[in-house]
């Protein structure tokens, strides 16, 4: 078996979200796209804003020489001041271009950060639930993920994070707006956490590096803001990507800002820079960063997410299933239904999403995310699929 | 010092190449792009074929829904059925669209390849010269490199390589036309390998891996061709991109292709697609994935690489410079020359290019590559830039 068999196990363990995805694809094949009520994966339904097209068209229309060279492994110079403005706004804090590393995506640029700090068996804390991923990436560098249960209504526990802290502990990672529940983080809390990590600090000698990953800070709901990282925790970065906000998960274009306020912030910076490299990223793609160069700050309207989110909502109550509503992302984290129908574990989650998908419809189970007993819908798909379920809900609960 | 100690000691004994490609960009801004002979890094001048920007221009023009978002991490199936149509015409063997995964270059390629192999402490066998970054791509992932010198005019010591093999040994790499190079290894040199790997086979009970590198398979000079490896061992892979041959390497675009006569051909595809989402690359950039797609077998004329080759060696010989005419790919590996001017060691290629550097000429020590007291050019530089360097040539070499 010439694979190696950590990987044989991991494969067999894992990637639940991809299956479901790439089972939905042969779903809709087999069974029509209309018929098929996909919620597994986030992959945006909007269209990204007409400036990203029309400077594709500039670009294939005027192109200019060497537009498809390598460039420095940390990007365009001005798209790293692009990105620095971007960041500058968002964190309250003045951030040079030069703290600023293009990345294949967030997941690159998670993979460059988490490989710049981690040494073999040291610990990356996480809030559970979680991105599935982060276990993997984690463990790419010899990391271990360990996660602490949110609190009951998925904010941070602050207290068990501080008590799981130890010198083992290189990174913390948050995600707000979180997926899968779709919860973010409030000022109080984060200046909270920021505390802990001093506190922490001085009791091991170590320094967290806190790690925001930020994919869905600009889909919010209720003129919601997510509050800044920058301003309570030194060594601290921010991840993000144009995925989610400017829907374009297939293009790979993503970003690491270094809080200017962390004493090794150059060192940290370079190690990121060399990480892209050597992981084997190389560079950033020089056509999307190009792009979201001048594209960052497009405005976008969310409004359809809400009004999506509403009608999932108005659906999951009238077939009896309880959810958290979410604060931003796309995502409606669902708890399992009691059985009535069915004998069997309440909790069973996996059990639950096979009902589901015997409607055709498709969520994934809260297992892999450290959340057993719920299920993840991603509403980012048309209304008519999301009005098209109404039944198909209602009558797996019935089932059930 | 919060940046993993074992990333701090890698950064400070690598990236040379880099180093001098970005130096390169700082001396440009400082003396004029044309008073300084950047022969530092791969970087193709040819533009692409016109195609690439006709097919841009389309995506703008009339965008697609969702063209821009996720596809199986794989690829998509169109570009997956390109790649395994050039790469069944390359080999001579059929290879099916379901034995392509698409990566983020050819390094993200043998990045997910590596993973998805190598255990803990095995070894990756290279013939050296070879390209730096594979020492870490094999240590990204728990292996180690382990290089075996090449016969005196390149080629590669079967005998050696064979004698080096051990149940330790996951995967060999070639790489022709190889850089820095420019050899080209003979089909009776192939046919030679896989009876050596076969016999290995027996002897430790362990199938290695045959990774053919080869982004520099088109560009060649005198008509030669490279010879396939799938007839000669079926546990092999063929890794590229079209950074070198249609000029795109900042756009990140490559594949693997996997020997359907290798037994296990299935689950190491399986691997590899599961790498390639786990590392963080996710999914090979869509718009270029698209582009390829229909742009792989664009004719580019490399006439161009041949004529400059061309006029460096006939700078090199007025200088008094040795070196191997390469066969393909676009790099000269050239001898330190014996010093006269100055005393020290002959053979230190890091001293010579602090010596062509103060002539304004950016060339790579061979050290790095595994091969003290030789530096690489790359000539995929202007016309220009070639001949502007002819005097500061010369007078490096009077001065040494």
């Amino acid at each position: 078996m010439p694979v190696a068999s950590h990987i044989s196990e991991a494969m067999s363990s894992s990637s639940f979200i991809r299956r479901m995805f790439e089972e939905g694809l042969m779903m809709k094949s087999r069974f029509g796209a209309d018929n098929v009520y996909d919620f597994s994966i986030g992959n945006p339904d909007l269209e990204p804003p007409a400036k990203v097209a029309r400077m594709l068209a500039e670009l294939g229309t005027n192109p200019k020489p060497g537009q498809h060279g390598y460039m420095p492994n940390a990007g365009y110079p001005e798209t790293r001041a692009a990105m620095a403005k971007k960041v500058s706004g968002e964190q309250g804090v003045e951030v040079s271009a030069d703290r600023v590393v293009m990345g294949v995506g967030a997941a690159g640029a998670m993979n460059s950060v988490l490989k710049a700090v981690l040494s073999h068996g040291d610990e990356v804390l996480v809030s559970a639930p979680f991105f599935p991923e982060y276990a993997h990436y984690a463990r790419n560098h010899g990391g271990n993920l360990r996660s602490i249960p949110s609190r009951e209504d998925f904010s941070l526990d602050i207290a068990s994070i501080e008590a799981a802290i130890s010198s083992k502990t290189a990174a913390l990672i948050i995600n707000s707006p979180n997926n899968p529940t779709g919860k973010i983080y409030t000022s109080e809390d984060l200046a909270a956490l920021g505390a802990a990590l001093a506190r922490a600090k001085s009791r091991t000698g170590r320094s967290v590096l806190l790690i925001a990953d930020e994919p869905y800070r600009e889909i919010v709901y209720d003129n919601r803001k997510v509050a800044p990282i920058f301003p309570v925790w030194a060594d601290s970065v921010v991840v993000s990507s144009f995925a989610k906000n400017l829907s374009l998960p297939g293009e790979r274009i993503g970003y690491v800002a270094v809080n200017p306020g962390c004493a090794w912030a150059q060192e940290l910076t370079d190690a990121v820079i060399f990480c892209t490299r050597v992981i084997g990223y190389v560079n950033a793609p020089a056509t999307f960063q190009r792009i979201v160069a001048e594209c960052w700050d497009e405005k976008v309207d969310y409004s359809s997410y809400l009004k999506r989110r509403n009608l999932l909502t108005g659906i999951l109550d009238e077939a009896g299933i309880e959810y958290a509503v979410p604060e931003g992302a796309f995502y409606l984290f669902c708890k399992v239904p009691e059985r009535r129908a069915t004998a069997g574990d309440s909790a069973d989650d996996g059990a639950f999403c096979d009902q589901l998908k015997a409607h055709h419809i498709l969520g994934v189970p809260g297992k892999g995310f450290g959340k057993p007993g719920w299920f993840r819908l991603a509403y980012c798909v048309s209304e008519k699929s999301i009005t098209g379920s109404r039944d198909a809900f209602k009558n797996a609960r019935i089932e059930w």
